[in-house]
C-alpha cells in the first residue's frame, strides 16, 4: 500500500490550508506538502480545528520542479474537464483512484492555486491527472471542497477490506437470517393456505428482497424473529 | 428521478452557508433550504462565489419539524457512526444513495449544526440516517465538506442512472407506506399485547428502519399490506 501526500502549490487563503488540514485528519491521511504558502496564522489554525498536528508537521518547499524526484508517483488535479484544454490528456475520476493503491511508495496528490489551478508544466510533470466531474455551469470547486471528495474518495477504497468487515458484522449471519425468513415463510404457508401457490411466492420474495437491500443487522433480525415465531405460535393455538 | 434540496438546521457560520451553495452549483443542485439562519452577509456572498443564485432563491423556514409534509422522504445526515450512539439506528453511506433515485418526488438531506449535528428528534423525524465513513480519530467533517462528498455521490449516481434509462421502480408513496406500517403496527400490538411498551415500540421501530432503508417499491408495499391484513384478520377471528 502506498503512502498518500497531499500537495498543495501557491495556496493563498490559509483558512483554505486549515479546511484541508482538518479534512485529511478526518480521512486518516497526515502528509501535508505546501509550496509557496502565505504565513500560516490564526484563520488556518481556526480552520483546521482537531487537526493542529497537520498543520504543524507540514513540510514546506519553494520548488514544485524539485519535488518530483521525491515521489514514485504524482497526481495532478485538475477542476475543468481536461480535454477541454488539451486533448491530448485524458483525465481519470475519483473511482479510478482505486489502482492507485498497487503502487508500493510515496504518491503526491497535487492541488493548484484556487484561482489558477496548475500550470501546464506542472501539470506535464505529474504522471496522471485526475478530475472530478463537476456541473459545466460551474466546475471551479472550492480547494478543500476537491481534497475532501478525493480523500473520500481514496479512504473508501483503502478501507474496502476494513468496510467488508463491518458489512459482515452489520450484517447478520446467514444462518440467523434463514431463521427469520423460515418464520416469516411458514406464516404466509398459514395465511395464504387458500391462495395459489404463485401468492405465497411472490410473498416470500419480496420479504426476502427487502432483507437484502437493507442490510439487516442481528439486533433487527432478532426482534423480527421474536415477532414472527409470536404471529406463528398465535395462529396454531387456535 | 427526485428533485433534491439542501436542507441545513441551524448552521451557525455564515462562511459556511455560502461554501455549500458554491458546491451545490458545481454538482447542479440548486434547492436550498435553510432552518434559522444567522443573517447573510459579505460572508456568505463570498463564499459562493458564482453561486449568488443559490443563495439568493433560498427558502428560510423556522421550524424543522413543519417540514416534514413538504418532502417525500428526508435523509439525516450524522458524522458519527450512529451504532455507538443508538444501536437501533443503522446509518447508510453514500453509495448506498442510489436507492434513493427511485423515489419520485422531493428529497431532502438534512444536516445539522456545525457543532452539536442535529437533535435525536429531529433525527427520528426522517425517513433514514446518513453517514459518511470517517477516521475514528477525527470524525467530525467541516459542514461543506459532508455536503460535498454527499453531493458528488449523488451526481455520480445520477449520471450512471441517466445513462442506464433505468427506471424500473417507483418509490412507493408516503400515504401506501403508512397503510403498510399501520397493519404492522396493528399487529405487534395483538401479539405483544402481554409485553412491555418498549417491546412493542422496538418491533416497530425496527420494521420502520427496514423499509426506509430499502427503498421499498409500490408492488412490494401491496404485497406486504396483504400479507399482513390476512395476518390481522386471522388473528382477530380467534
Amino acid at each position: 500500500m502506498p503512502t498518500f501526500h497531499i500537495i498543495l502549490v501557491e495556496p493563498k487563503y490559509q483558512g483554505n490550508i486549515g479546511a484541508v488540514a482538518r479534512v485529511m485528519k478526518n480521512f486518516g491521511f497526515n502528509n501535508l506538502v505546501l509550496v509557496k504558502p502565505p504565513e500560516l496564522g490564526g484563520e488556518a489554525r481556526a480552520m483546521a480545528m482537531h487537526a493542529q498536528d497537520i498543520l504543524e508537521s507540514a513540510k514546506i518547499v519553494h520548488d514544485f520542479h524539485r519535488l518530483k524526484e521525491k515521489f514514485d508517483f504524482l497526481i495532478a488535479t485538475s477542476s475543468v474537464i481536461a480535454s477541454d484544454k488539451n486533448p491530448y490528456r485524458t483525465p481519470i475520476f475519483p473511482e479510478h483512484l482505486e489502482n492507485s493503491l498497487r503502487i508500493d511508495g510515496d504518491i503526491g496528490i497535487v492541488f493548484g492555486r484556487e484561482d489558477h489551478g496548475l500550470l501546464n508544466d506542472e501539470i506535464d510533470l505529474c504522471d496522471i491527472l485526475l478530475s472530478i466531474p463537476t456541473s459545466k455551469e460551474y466546475p471551479a470547486l472550492n480547494l478543500s471542497h476537491s481534497v475532501a471528495i478525493i480523500l473520500y474518495e481514496l479512504s473508501k477504497q483503502q478501507k474496502r477490506e476494513e468496510i467488508k468487515h463491518l458489512k459482515k458484522f452489520q450484517e447478520t449471519d446467514r444462518i440467523t437470517k434463514e431463521i427469520l425468513l423460515k418464520n416469516f415463510d411458514k406464516l404466509v404457508d398459514i395465511l395464504f393456505v387458500d391462495k395459489r401457490e404463485f401468492s405465497r411466492r411472490i410473498t416470500k420474495k419480496t420479504f426476502r428482497q427487502l432483507l437484502g437491500r437493507a442490510f439487516i443487522s442481528s439486533r433487527e433480525v432478532s426482534t423480527l424473529i421474536g415477532f414472527f415465531r409470536r404471529a406463528n405460535e398465535r395462529i396454531r393455538k387456535e
